[in-house]
């Protein structure tokens, strides 16, 4: 018995799929420790878009070690906390017009949810929170009351309160009806909160992905979102957008939500936004949301992540010019030009996604995960998401060579083929 | 008006006390942009055990990225974990016939109280949680109500449930009562759970601090500790010690209890674990506890951290033997020597902790913060806790040279003395 | 001032309406101090199905209480609630092929929802309630967390938690679309009970009035009923009918949903089956259901009232025969032909309900309160539900004589005609 | 079977402690359909303080009917309810200068609870009640959070959250004490409530029976009372004062805390208000509190009694002068001098009281249910209370004749002996 199976927790899940120990990783490739090589469309769950042991991070966070930089700082000041700031500021927000400020927490999305959360209840001196159908946010208590799958709920212990979750604007079960279910359920909301008898008022904040990756890669329609924004603004209520995992740039735009004209108050980053996949965390709130705050009252002693500002300072430059997200969308195209004719074949295939999240559905867990172990054995980390994992998620980091792309494609369309024509 | 004024959120704070730029660091000194030094007494609130950018650890870690280790993994088996994992087991656990089992999760002491309580409540299939005055244990939802401090519990905009709060062993008032109505306190509450009605029933846990950091450096004794143990056995809740801020050596031993003949249920540790400032959180539980964890329950992107584990080996490396234990044993004495006669000087005073967890008790909060001021002006970095901010607390590196330490406690105690003179 | 203005609550509220003094009653008439008479469409609020001081009632109370009847009993046996158990038993629930026992509980209705609320959620083993919007189901922490109504929610002080509210069957904005959207919320919630992965779990029960009476008359269809108790039964909830206001021979049958096919698991009433207007309240529970209660667990002074047995019993001999409900049917006629002329006349009038409760809905609580305002003046004590108070409820007792129901009609026909054209 | 074990609800409690059909009763005597008269310590628990049928009571109610009173009117105004207001302010308000105002409610002790932690809670913004161990307040879930007692508890379904209990003021376990341990408790919470790290802050308002009579017959001391007053006091909590069981003559004065110098800002009362037996309730609100209703927001069908009314009138002429009460206090000698050599003769013995009130604690609930077996063969009806049943409670009608009074006390004190002996 190894002794991850003597002394690790039984918690452990991610191991189990993947039943190796990995040593070194570079770019798109993970090597373990009999020196197989795995081409990576996991990257972390989303982390590393950058590319693991990405070069220019990697560099400098070495220089950084190599010249003392400070390591751990709390929130006190940095150099390379200012140098992080600003380069955010510059290259994200004054090109967007964003007046937003950056709040850093404990560097998990959980925590950053948690704080946002916070600020939205105290803003508008209301308790409840609109969350959304196969939404994901977290595991903290806060943030798990969010979280719409039961699995994770379950374990909470206690009841999970002052959180009310409501039909996504474009799941699966939508399809046919032109996303017009979604757009009628805010409707029917806005006519609830407005009878002071429904039982409902509006809430402190909604709380949304533009795109559920953990949920299923269920893509929100912006006709959706758009309207979600502006019942938000009508009723009173914050529009927090959770671009944990489908921001830094993954859909071919740095926020998933670019181009869409929403303007949310609160948006949080996690994953991609430390570059090398260290903890981060990042709120980005509107002044007047943020001005509620007092000093400390979210505190933490992981706040302000140095070696995560250095290595994500190396990431923003990457937005400096549309050479990134130029590849991003020529590779957008590749993903689907292979997974398109599986959805043709295939009835019960769906494939959804944007940019370089791609969900492939293949309606059923236990297929889904005959897939991702062939997969696994021949070479490729692929990972499962939605309700009872019955989508296969492709998330590959977005600095992906072509060739580990075509290859891993390949391996991934011939297992899919493979298990569906097994259960034919 | 600096970038940190115009864009980082108002919820700053450490920055607004030591209004400098910090560029680097190493061991106990922290260097400013203009090249100005600080001794640093405060050690990222407890998490720098071992120095900022301790040589061995720094060593690894560039080491380990220039090898192109495995940075982010998520709770995949790395090499770098197992190692890791190893190591803790010979060091800590294997010597104190410790059956625990090591859980990874959100890197952040809060993340570790929320992982704790769930599997607490799902071992015992109870709800309520204990925990005690002046205690503190977090910031996400489930952990604030655990935290006892109302500053921060006023943020969390939502009643804070299913945690109630009793009388901490052995508190300022409690001096005069040789701890003795801390355990009055629990006999209290031991004839209140024997009693169907009392309106009071057993918890899931009992959730405590063997010293409390942020709550002012309280030290329960060990008689009310052994009680409260008794008392969980007995009522069939399980004991979870949150040894965050002063376990890995703080005190003298590895884990605060040490010698206390103490059999925690579930240990939680982050802070200084991670060696080098890095995150990290993990938790010590008992396999009949962990258990009933299914997999992937408690999820998160940032578990696991292998530049965290990889310092963290050098961390463990100091408990191979009792060099670094007897280091601060001599230098805990150096310190009581320095503090103890403003406690004789001053009858408001009073000096509390255990090894280099030192507690200076002025009895007002705009005292302790004179005393901060001038220590900076001065060049020593040291922060207050407890209620108000009445304690000035001392949490320097454990590697601290000794004449850092000397320079630095000459610094407090001149600047103690003048703060209170100056109100006498 | 008076000793009412001196002494009494501020919160009394319908005396501010009609501010005299009442002396006596008999069937539907009112007489003040001053010896004025007013005809009642208002009978208590429901309660006074059968007049006011009915005299087979009155004259079986006189009797019970010379012969020194047990009138206060806890939940003894006595030979008045023995005999009223046989009569609703032969009566009521024998001929419905109801297996239904009778729990009685503290004698108002919102005791009887409170215990109903216990024992689905015992039974079901499940926490969350589904009620509906505009539903009324009382003013105690757990049926208020049922009742929609923001007025009487707001004065609770604490969260109510642990229902939502979902979209009743058949309201004032559903008319145009043939009760569509109420059948489809429903296909929607079991879409989303089925989904693991809403965040939404199927409910202990759901509890629902046929005719929602302090709503606004909103009458549900039999289609959308049919539906939600099949629901019910296919996702493993209880099927809670409360009929505390509309039941009683209200609309023209014992129950409010007689005729209806439906087999609701729990039955409240109170109001009206004491019959004298005396205080009582009673739980028809399936036996599989009621199994789950140990003895008095759900206790109360005040359970089992005599008197209102002994008048109980002569209400329930007016269900020996089809004669009343006759006369209520042919009653409802004469209501419904002067009634439906104001909504030809008025646009903005809508008439609905179901045998005796009526609501003229004349769209806003200004002309509604003008409206009863003028029915005072001329005699006619009548009140308002609905949101904002823009129903007018009519309400009269069921054995009000024709000529009172024709004066009383064209004292509110005239009293709509006038503020209505006050406003055009 | 019985119709009784057929269809009534399995919940049904004393019926199984007394199996016999009861069907007249006058003043302490209740008379099977047998003809078998059994003397009355139970009084309804606690309702009948003047007697079954009281002639006063029973003449006054039958003229009201005969006369076609207004039995039921909502909290419109009638001449009953100003009588019975206008009675109630003489005797027993305004000799005691007590401004308090009257709010009538659903006719049960626990909406009289539900009314006023909704009003204390309105009036100081806070959520928190605290509540004392062994108190016993009611069954709807706002009271029962307030009760102690884990039977009832446990019957919730739900969290009882907003509610933390303490440790009463003299209880069996502070007997050694001399009530020093309940003072200290207090002194406790003021350092507790005072610090602002304790996690505890003080409540809307402090919830306390004077006398617990569910919890076992624990007799409040003064001096704790007093206390607890001067803690509400200071810490901006109101304090509620549950008089229902123990009120309205039952210790020798009208307020069970007559003479104790206490000001309650809410008294609850209900139970011996009505005289006869029929529902009522009441609560006693001071102005500065009762301000802050809103018409009608703790609404209600059943609202101010009529038939209870004009038979508390009758209740309150005993109030006019000191007979009754020289009677009780006469009484109160007698029981007194009948149980106290139990205490004497049998250690395991507590007597608790005051006036007609008085625990017999035989320290087991299975020899208390012998006890009461026992003296109901022999023809005394008593029944249980406190813990796991073990107090015997005698609490008959104030107006019990001499005779029947002696004739139960021996009935008890040989059925006290005999179980008592029995497990010598």
């Amino acid at each position: 018995m190894s002794i991850f199976e003597q002394r690790e927790s039984d918690i452990r899940a991610y191991c189990r799929v993947y039943p190796v120990v990995f040593k070194t990783a570079e770019n798109a490739r993970q090597t373990d420790e009999d020196g197989k090589e795995y081409i990576d469309f996991f990257a972390g769950a989303g982390v590393l878009n950058f590319g693991h042991n990405n070069p220019y991070m990697k560099q400098a966070m070495i220089r950084y070690l190599e010249e003392n930089g400070v390591t751990h700082s709390l929130d006190m000041h940095t150099t390379a906390k200012r140098e992080f700031i600003d380069k955010f500021v510059k290259t994200i927000l004054e090109p967007r017009n964003m007046p937003h400020k950056l709040q850093f927490m404990g560097p998990t999305g959980t925590n950053a949810v948690e704080a946002a959360l916070k600020i939205a209840r105290r803003a508008t001196g209301r308790q409840e929170i609109v969350a959304f159908t196969h939404g994901f946010h977290g595991m903290t208590l806060g943030a798990l009351a969010c979280t719409a799958n039961q699995y994770f709920r379950g374990a909470a212990g206690v009841p999970l309160n002052h959180v009310s979750h409501h039909v996504f604007g474009c799941e699966v079960q939508c399809q046919g009806c032109e996303n017009g279910c979604g757009l009628q359920h805010l409707n029917e909301l806005e006519a609830l909160y407005a009878d002071s008898s429904s039982g409902i008022s509006p809430p402190a904040a909604f709380l949304v992905e533009a795109i559920q990756a953990e949920g299923g890669v269920n893509v929100a329609s912006q006709a959706w979102l758009q309207a979600l924004a502006k019942l938000a603004k009508k009723v009173g209520s914050l529009l927090i957008l959770d671009d944990i995992q489908v921001g830094c740039g993954r859909t071919g735009s740095y926020f998933s939500f670019d181009g869409m004209d929403l303007d949310p108050d609160i948006i949080c980053l996690a994953k991609g936004v430390g570059g090398m996949g260290t903890p981060m965390a990042l709120n980005l709130v509107k002044p007047e949301v943020d001005k509620h705050w007092s000093p400390g009252e979210h505190t933490g002693t992981f706040r302000g992540q140095n070696l995560s500002f250095v290595a994500g300072i190396e990431a923003l430059k990457y937005f400096d010019n549309d050479n990134l997200m130029q590849d991003v969308r020529a590779k957008t195209e590749i993903i689907q030009k292979h997974m398109q004719p599986l959805a043709e074949q295939f009835e019960q295939v769906q494939i959804r996604g944007k940019g370089m999240i791609v969900g492939l559905d293949v309606g059923d867990g236990t297929i889904a995960r005959a897939v991702i172990d062939t997969c696994f054995e021949n070479g490729l980390l692929i990972a499962t998401c939605g309700t009872g994992g019955r989508v296969v998620k492709l998330i590959p980091p977005l600095t992906i060579s072509d060739n580990d792309l075509l290859t891993g494609l390949e391996i991934l369309v011939q297992a899919t083929k493979q298990a569906l024509e097994a259960v034919a």
